[in-house]
């Protein structure tokens, strides 16, 4: 190992190298699972051709090597490999165009997603979508997990808004992926690096479509008697026809978390809030507006709050957006799960997760883009506690084994990364995967990108499906 | 070759398997292209297993195959190979299953597309991917092609109707693509197949979404004194922030087609008509249509006919949908081209074709997606004539090559097939063609599922651009 760094500081200057215990600490872990690996250098160019040569260099000494832009990934996705190099993509974080008048931007795979819409807004644009981490996570990363967010009811998934990319392939190729204007044309290579969790290359340029901001919000805060009842509701909304922006559910504990951490007041005494976001043209949003009252009356909602200006609808979302970072003040240790149910059968899985919740002794607070379906358990525990630990591990598989059972998905938005391997067979049949890892080698023939990653019985180092075991060994279990 | 064909009819009951020169002639074209090659057998599955059996065959003994619905493509991407087989996805044309609550069905390749439509009405959903040809073609080969149609503006391509699909691959591998809830997880191999032209493997059970009917509709004809002035006029309507469900632009020739055709009738002295629809709740299509108004009077529309009831409107839509079949009857002979142009530049291309028509000496007419920016220029041609049919390709090639230059497409929705093979490369740069063919040879290890489409230097039969020369020489070229 000694000769290859020799060899990887020949090749760049000092300042794109880092090997210090410190460095390498840094890198070890992202957002908020607990895996923790360190690798044997982080590389951060400046340029994409700087990022190109290093996969080459990978490539050529058979090192695996993941990119990671701000490491806010939930599901261990940007986890160093142990016999790898990072490549930080911080300081590619350069907007390189923005076409106003065809509403397209193009910006380096470090760019901050905040920081897109920020530099358009002043012409009435946008940059849709809208994770929970964005003004932390990067636009790079978004494309590497097709990330949601609150609005993606509405406005789709990161794949929805990317028009092109220049990437590199695991293999050092660099090539430009998406045909001109959006036109699909033979196969989709676009669609599928979108989402590949960073298994097949590295995204150098990517072009996203802006999107006019609506003209007209109507965001309200709607109080139920029970989890259900919201969940219920959500599938009655949707049912109606009405498609609002964003759809979200913050059960009690999620509520106590946003007013722990950020203020956030709620209705006094209900059990779960709704919020539902319309917005579009005055008129239009007027229009649903009429219907949404009638439906929210209809479900049960005990108080409708409304946001009565631009600072109270920021307000309703700073709560929202607080809660995975909150939950903190609550509980020593967290683990965020992320999975997906039918619409239809969202009040029947909420029970479920409470009762699984009762009988392993471990609170779960809810927080989700109910609208999708897409559930967030933040399962609570105390690392410190003889078996909270393990117990918490069992109820999370439980939980996404609850996902699959109803038809849905062991992710939404959070990918499969490290965490969810071996849930990967419960969505595919062999030959899907099979297709999947071929499809990967015809772009990194060494499995070099992103390598351990997704694939159930990939090389990797063996951690549980938390990697907490290893941590909590080393003491590190608090940190989550 | 005996031999091969005897084990193949030992491995299919006798109806299974069509051998006689009728058959292959009938197998020979597709679509309005005037392509011809006879196959060397067509195999007729009743089931999707025969389909599998078929493809395994075809791996055993290195046999190229492609699949076939009506064969109505319009790039020659359904023609036979000379040494391969015709696998007739005919018989498979059963609905699976419909799923109104979740609004989902399955459905075999072989489903006429409005068929679809035709058993889910009573139940107010519809298939929304409309091609012109939608009482002819199936649902397999607008998988293949990823099929659009006029009101592919608003709801999209065939790509966003497609859940999930069974599938075989061209090695002969069964798999499931597409996680389950249309939920995007790892690479997405779904996208990947859809629009990927035959060339990765069959669809055998497709998965797809079904939708409300409009509670409402307002289609309009807006006249206009040129073809440009109509042009423009969509990228005004577009910039205005309208999305009309439809807008879809016929030029004189056009019309006198449809009115030949189909006895369609327009406003008189008028160059070009503007054909716009508004879709949605009353509410929201009353409110657009305030500014459809003002925007037609404001670009110069100089007459508007509003269809007073689902009659009328059917028949705008019944002549604007005729056109590619009864402009035959205006000419002996013609082209139908297929390119896309940003909207912004829809009235210098529309110019530039009819300058570069009337420097060709052959007449142009256009019938269009406007919205979409997607040309379907016309070239009407007399191939008796000496010179004409070589000036109509020379032409054809001119007007893709104008929308590569213009930075568009060579192909909004009927593909590249075996048309464009040679205009890949002004699409996608080489690293991006090596990559396509890489992830082809993952699926299709032998390259043999519609091999020599597509990929611009494959093996396949030498025909130009639109195969006219081999066939003026046999005299087809008139039953174009």
């Amino acid at each position: 190992m000694d000769n290859l760094l020799t060899d990887l500081r020949q090749q760049f200057p000092a300042d794109r190298i880092q090997e210090s215990a410190s460095a390498k600490a840094a890198f070890q872990s992202d957002g908020l699972t607990a895996f923790a690996v360190q690798p044997r250098a982080i590389i951060v160019p400046r340029t994409s051709d700087e990022v190109v040569q290093a996969v080459q260099w990978c490539n050529k000494h058979s090192v695996p090597f993941v990119a990671r832009g701000s490491g806010t990934s939930l599901s261990g996705g940007s986890l160093p490999h142990a016999e790898g190099i990072v490549i930080a993509l911080n300081r590619l974080n350069r907007i390189l165009s923005v076409d106003l008048p065809n509403r397209l931007a193009v910006v380096e795979p470090g760019v901050i997603n905040s920081k897109l819409t920020t530099a358009v807004e002043h012409a009435g644009l946008y940059y849709a979508p809208d994770p929970s981490s964005q003004h932390v996570c990067t636009i790079g990363g978004n494309v590497a997990f097709n990330s949601g967010g609150a609005h993606c009811l509405k406005y789709g998934m990161t794949s929805n808004h990317v028009m092109a990319m220049k990437m590199v392939l695991g293999d050092g190729e660099v090539l430009q992926v998406g045909p001109r204007m959006g036109e699909p044309l033979g196969p989709d290579l676009l669609g599928l690096m979108v989402g590949s969790e960073g298994l097949l290359g590295i995204a150098l340029e990517i072009t996203v479509k802006l999107m006019p901001k609506p003209e007209s919000f109507h965001t309200v805060l709607a109080g139920y008697r029970s989890l259900q009842d919201a969940g219920a509701a959500v599938a009655t909304i949707i049912s109606s026809g009405l498609l609002p922006a964003a759809m979200e559910i913050m059960d009690h504990l999620s509520m106590q978390a946003a007013t722990a951490g950020v203020g956030a007041t709620y209705p006094a005494g209900v059990a779960a809030v709704l919020i539902v976001e319309l917005d579009g043209s005055q008129e239009a949003v007027a229009e649903e507006r009429i219907l949404l009252d009638r439906l929210l009356a209809e479900t049960g909602a005990t108080e409708v709050i409304v946001a009565a200006n631009a600072e109270e609808r920021a307000s309703i979302w700073k709560g929202r957006k607080s809660v995975f970072s909150a939950v903190g003040r609550l509980t020593p240790d967290f683990i965020v799960q992320d999975g997906v149910v039918p619409r239809s059968k969202l009040g029947y899985a909420l029970q479920r997760i409470e009762e699984l919740s009762q009988a392993a002794g471990i609170p779960v607070a809810n927080v989700f883009h109910a609208g999708d379906g897409n559930l967030h358990p933040l399962i609570m525990f105390d690392g410190r506690k003889a078996g909270e630990l393990h117990r918490s591990e069992e109820l999370a598989a439980q939980i996404v084994q609850l996902c699959i059972d109803l038809g849905g998905s062991i992710t939404g938005e959070h990918g499969v990364g490290m965490e969810k391997r071996q849930f990967l067979a419960g969505m595919f049949d062999e030959a899907s995967i099979e297709c999947m890892r071929r499809v990967r080698l015809a772009c990194d023939p060494l499995e070099i990108s992103n390598r351990g990653k997704m694939f159930p019985d990939a090389e990797a180092p063996s951690l549980g499906m938390y990697g907490l075991h290893p941590l909590e060994a080393a003491g590190i279990a608090s940190r989550m």
